[in-house]
């Protein structure tokens, strides 16, 4: 979902941008007018989540799972360890591809509490020698996410902010790197963000393609070859957005807000629930069950006649899934929120 | 550049796609009607390039650089050789990037030319103990393009086509694999055509990204992880206006009488010349230069007074550049030649 005001803009300009005359599609991304459009949405960038000086940004292609990648590949920096976090099928996506290139500590599963809850800290095997610690912030699926930054212990933390970056405000000098797919609170799919603190550049092993080498596109400005031009286009006028709405912390309020008002709902009913420890429910996602499975194709053709869709919970875990991303207003919470009071109602 | 069509098709449908009420970028990528939006784009490919039912059409990321890593990556199949035609900076770029997974034999170069000339095929210099043959159909900055398919000698021939893949018809079936990436004559940037005989998958190296494992991404049908959902809907909307143009033999028409009348005119003028062999001649990027370099910088504000613009030679080079991809009409290259012969009345 992206803001509305994001898409009329789009529309507007989509065959004659700032005068041009043509899409900002077929300008060259070396031109004058492009550069100034690249430049603007890493200050835009820069100053929503306030990077050190000392990190890079970079746009690159290939979503998260080609950071999957791309990070061990890049930070393995001649160590034969990292070190990841398990708190669900996101973690695991990215653990299994590290094992491509070194063997992978499990510094704590969420597997025992059936990944309804994240360790506590106190139990997790911290590993001096891995090369980095990795985490999730948020698994969209499980709907588990983490309300606090963990202690990496001397090492470089990083983390898979793909469904929640730019949802609130974040201490980056905590992390040696983070990324993010665009397509969940920054713009379409087709562009990811990583962030990258610069002592950690230079080191990628030989088998890295360029496009991944963070040394490479640093020294390039993201520009080793032509990059997405429109979804980074996109990308910033989300940016311009999220900064009128009143930067990360007006944003973040709306988030709060959002998830209170739909975890209250689900906890006052006697029909659905969430199944999600309290300390760590996630305020992307928020998966919830109807005690009568019967019900369930009822509850989805309903909602949909309320304008309620892309409810249905990911194929893996069944039940029901409410993405509250950025873009989705107060309104559309309270919909739905309205929406499952009437239904209970009618069938609870 | 992308046709009028094209983009007006795109503006029409962004805030609304098939009656949805959602931007085509706000659809899951496993809905069914997107689902069946990549199919048809997938059937739409097939049809114009008379693809053998043997090959797997992926639909990737990261452009033709990221493919310069894949390709060996994916290709080298044990092998420790792997053979290179360099006919200029593309093929060079190609070149040093497979050297991080190979030794590289460079089966013949243009450099004794200037990269004015392909030497011919009798002197190259193949190694049959290589994985494969690896050129580049059309160097977008010399101006130099393979008007036939060269001859492998056994091993699997792979070509870099992203500057003129779907401007004229092509015997697929001569290559173990081709790719593209889309901005030339596909669509817009973000999104990657790779090509590849069914054989040659599932033997990638172990540091393979799996986003760039083909066997993987051919199992996933191109959707391993979201793909970039917009690229691939306007590479859609380009193979159906290509269709309505009639498809790969009328374009490839229209595209040799651009090149002609270009070529005519440069030759014919006193003022302007084009140095490469005219067997080797590109009909996509023709680079022309003027005798007196004086004149160059009127002729290109005198040329966007006229409304041509991007005829900037590359920065490597000097001189100029038309690019006449698909999207650019006959119109174009005859206002171009319009105003180069009224240039050179006033000026030569």
């Amino acid at each position: 979902m992206l803001p509305a005001a994001v898409l009329e803009q789009a529309r507007d300009e989509l065959m004659d941008w700032q005068g041009s005359s043509l899409s900002v599609m077929e300008v060259s991304h070396r031109s004058p007018p492009y550069q100034g459009l690249a430049h603007k949405a890493e200050a835009d960038l820069r100053d929503l989540l306030k990077v050190p000086a000392e990190y890079e940004v970079l746009f690159l292609q290939g979503g998260a799972t080609g950071q999957f990648a791309a990070v061990p590949m890049n930070l393995l920096r001649k160590k034969t360890r990292v070190s990841y976090l398990d708190t669900g099928i996101w973690s695991q996506k990215a653990i299994a591809e590290a094992r491509h290139y070194a063997a992978v500590i499990e510094v704590a599963s969420g597997h025992s509490s059936g990944y309804r809850d994240i360790p506590p800290e106190f139990e997790w095997q911290h590993d001096e020698a891995s090369a980095y610690l990795h985490y999730t912030s948020n698994e969209t699926i499980g709907g588990v996410q983490f309300q606090h930054i963990p202690d990496a212990l001397g090492i470089p933390l990083v983390c898979d902010m793909s469904s929640d970056l730019l949802s609130r405000p974040l201490d980056l000098s905590r992390f040696g790197l983070i990324y993010a797919g665009a397509q969940k609170n920054m713009g379409p799919s087709g562009i990811t963000v990583v962030i990258v603190r610069g002592d950690l550049l230079g080191s990628a092993i030989r088998q890295t393609p360029s496009i991944f080498n963070y040394g490479i596109q640093a020294a390039e400005k993201s520009m080793l070859n032509t990059p997405p031009t429109y979804a980074w286009y996109l990308l910033g006028l989300v940016l311009e957005w999220l900064k009128r709405q009143g930067g990360l912390e007006a944003i973040a309020g709306v988030n709060h807000q959002k998830a209170d008002i739909l975890y209250q709902a689900i906890d006052r009913s006697s029909l659905f629930h969430n199944p999600i420890a309290h300390t760590c429910r996630s305020r992307m996602n928020v998966p919830f069950l109807i005690k009568d499975t019967a019900l369930e194709s009822s509850f989805l053709s309903e909602a949909k006649q309320h304008g309620l869709v892309h409810l249905e919970g990911h194929r893996s875990v069944g039940g029901f899934r409410a993405s509250i991303y950025n873009a989705m207003p107060l309104e559309g919470v309270n919909a739905l929120v309205d929406f499952m009071v009437e239904f209970e109602r009618r069938y609870g």
